[in-house]
């Protein structure tokens, strides 16, 4: 194997992978370097085993209403080790699959840890590399405050919680961002003891202060939520004590969800002259991902801090993976989507309400609460509001926040018509079956259709169905 | 009260009400009569109880997963008077609603039947009514052939199933139309034995001979399904005797599921000259609801055997209605959009196989089998074939017929995504979150996009995502 390559991939994560399909159209001639065991993140420690744990952990409560309702009868508590068990194995499938696919080019793979020796050197293992260009895909890691660190063995990250034996007794969840959220409520409705601590606005990235409310209205019928900041105290044998805004509280386990920090501290940027900006990564282009000062060198993935979620990650392999080996072209970036799988779900699509206010965006909101909607009550589901927001002057759909029952679809159909331009009064036009959660986005809509302006109330028909 | 009026509306179902709000945009110079108890086919007898009882049904199926895999452990069977109580329960709320809706204008209504003695009259308990024009909203019921009349009191349709106290022991289901492939797989979850008969080749509406095959596979695995006719034989105190395909089998009920015809045959049309055509309606125009030859009476709903479907019989209300007491006015029908709620729920959107083979339409098919779908793989739900059909030549999206996990969500995103004229390769720009039921639609239209002309995938650029 030659030294010298057309491109070096850093990271075997779904980034780097994607990098790699899309380099491989062009050329033969790239390694991918990647340290530690084989597997995406999503696949080993994200959205595939948390999906799997919160499906039960939401089939169980679901078991227990139908047995409040006398429709069934329940023994017992549920098998924890189990389900802890049918989790891993779900994740190994998962897991499997992927490195399956690696061995169609695992001659590609150089295992070890990169670190930069020059703008177009790496080293690994004591063995040096050179390409024309490089592709930074190595991911991120859960963030441990430096004053839990003398405290490891009681945190548990997203890294350990799916290697559980057994869930622990008391639970502290340190944050309530997307990850915090779903898991705090799925292991409360495992039959852990959960108590959660959030800054005072921070869950799950919402913004709409009425969504935000409603979310944490709704954790709080499962577990107790703290607004206050956790500091730890002490150690005694299995327990932890932790300070939670003045009260000294007892727990077997602390789940730290602050966040995730990106991997680039050990690759040896800084020593070959490559600043870091104030979001902690080198300043690269949104659009192409390469760094502005080093235009041979893009940063794809979790990496770049940007929207750590994997369909994201994707495209930000193939953009990379496209521009590493021809000519930079300009990429067209989705529409945003952002789903929290809690139950009800929460999702945040298009343009956030923050971000409206900010720009001094003219809009109206529709709005729908869930709790009397038909199909939702039959669902034993009636929980949710929705906020959608429509630019008064044109009637177009801008963005929505809410928490509502299969809140993951509602979001996929309003990306949609926000992607396709469409006008509230387009949504209108189009069919809604009965009954179904998509009923309640519809009276939204409505709401959202009586507010626009009257230019657009002219310029199309405002009823449903519209007259042609 | 005046015995003239602009309009009169007969029937106070989805269709007559939404006629209803309509008119009285215009005019308070309405009667709307009605005959038997207030409250809607869907609420009282369609949509809402049996979404109530399948949705109790699926839940008790998935409960028994949870058991096999050992998470939880349900104790005897379930309490079927309990879920039956809970579907009225339920049913009753919807109705109300309803009923209380009605209290604002019910100083409109007539109680009781009416029958034309007139091109602009109608009587009703002797007394005579005139009126420029009229929307018939008189709905539908369900056929029962005359063969089976002598065995009424074992016959059950969905007038009478979802007011029983205890369900029965051994059920035949004649027809797997939408109605009986629902109830029957959802009292087969419910405890009942159940043995349906269907006609070769008709299944929900499924004319995608692939998709039938998979859902009638799916259905044989839960319930014994014989294509053939089913003969009564004789009765014997509590027993039917039934003739399925030369087999005598004896059955406790009979659920008759074999259609349903319009309630047109005591208004008396044929006396003041209306013919009916092959369909056994009077000929109408399909945009408008006007009958050609009398132009001021409408035919709205159920009634007119079109798309016997609540939100087109509330499109047909407004259309009807705004037509009655307006210039005729061209309104836009929406895109084709059918659900069948079994489990997993079928779903055809768009153009059907079928009517794309009649037209000779130049067509590519997307398809993806759910069994290994890693969403579908999570929920326990991983069953599931849908087709995608794509215009060759253009890369439009025409219609998709499939059986999937959430069928009614991916519907609404197919069935909109046609209404925008969206393409193959704009649909492959829009966002697909991980891990989501969605993926698995992206599967099949990727399938699509490789199949496309040239000409398509020079205009377009077909990969994910696109180069702006």
């Amino acid at each position: 194997m030659e030294s010298h390559f057309k491109v070096i991939i850093i990271g075997a994560g779904t980034a780097g992978m994607t990098a790699r399909r899309e380099i491989a159209k062009s050329t033969d001639n790239y390694i991918l370097i990647h340290d530690g065991p084989l597997g995406t993140t999503c696949a080993r420690v994200g959205c595939m085993p948390s999906k799997a744990l919160i499906q039960v952990a939401n089939d169980l409560h679901h078991s227990k209403i139908l047995n409040d309702k006398g429709f069934i009868e329940l023994k017992s508590s549920p098998d924890q080790k189990k389900i802890l068990n049918h989790v891993r194995s779900l994740r190994d499938h998962f897991v499997g699959g992927i490195v399956t696919g690696i061995k169609q080019w695992e001659n590609h793979i150089i295992k070890g840890r990169a670190r930069f020796t020059g703008e177009n050197s790496v080293e690994v293992n004591g063995k040096k590399f050179t390409a024309d260009s490089f592709v930074i895909a190595t991911g991120s890691r859960p963030v441990i405050p430096k004053d839990w660190l003398p405290y490891k063995k009681f945190i548990l990250t997203s890294d350990e919680i799916f290697e559980l034996e057994d869930l622990p007794k008391r639970l502290l969840v340190v944050g309530l961002g997307v990850i915090g959220l779903e898991l705090g409520q799925a292991l409360s409705r495992l039959g852990v003891h959960v108590t959660a601590v959030t800054l005072p606005g921070k869950v799950a990235g919402i913004s709409d202060p009425a969504i935000l409310e409603y979310v944490l209205k709704g954790m709080r019928e499962e577990v107790s939520v703290l607004t206050c900041e956790a500091k730890p105290l002490s150690q005694d044998g299995n327990v932890i004590t932790v300070d939670l805004g003045g009260v000294k509280t007892e727990f077997d386990k602390v789940f730290m969800a602050v966040g995730r920090t990106p991997n680039l501290d050990t690759l040896g940027l800084n020593e070959i002259g490559i600043k870091f900006n104030e979001k902690g990564v080198p300043t690269y282009d949104e659009n192409n991902l390469f760094l502005t000062e080093h235009p041979h060198i893009f940063l794809a993935g979790d990496v770049n801090a940007h929207r750590p979620i994997l369909h994201e990650a994707a495209d930000d392999g193939r953009i990379a993976g496209y521009n590493a080996v021809n000519e930079v072209q300009n990429f067209k970036r989705r529409i945003f989507l952002g789903i929290t799988f809690c139950d009800p779900q929460v999702a945040l699509v298009g343009e956030s309400f923050r971000s409206l206010n900010e720009k001094q965006t003219d809009f109206v909101i529709g709005t729908v609460n869930f709790e009397e909607q038909g199909r939702a009550l039959t669902k034993f589901k009636n929980r949710g509001l929705l906020n959608v927001y429509v630019k008064r002057d044109t009637g177009h759909l801008l963005g929505a926040e809410f928490q509502c029952p299969d809140g993951e679809h509602i979001a996929h159909l309003l990306a949609w018509a926000i992607s396709m331009k469409m006008t509230v009064s387009e949504a209108l036009s189009m069919p809604f079956y009965h009954p179904v959660i998509e009923e309640g986005l519809r009276t939204a809509l409505r709401m959202a259709a009586g507010q626009v302006s009257h230019v657009h109330k002219e310029l199309y028909n405002c009823e449903d169905p519209p007259i042609r």
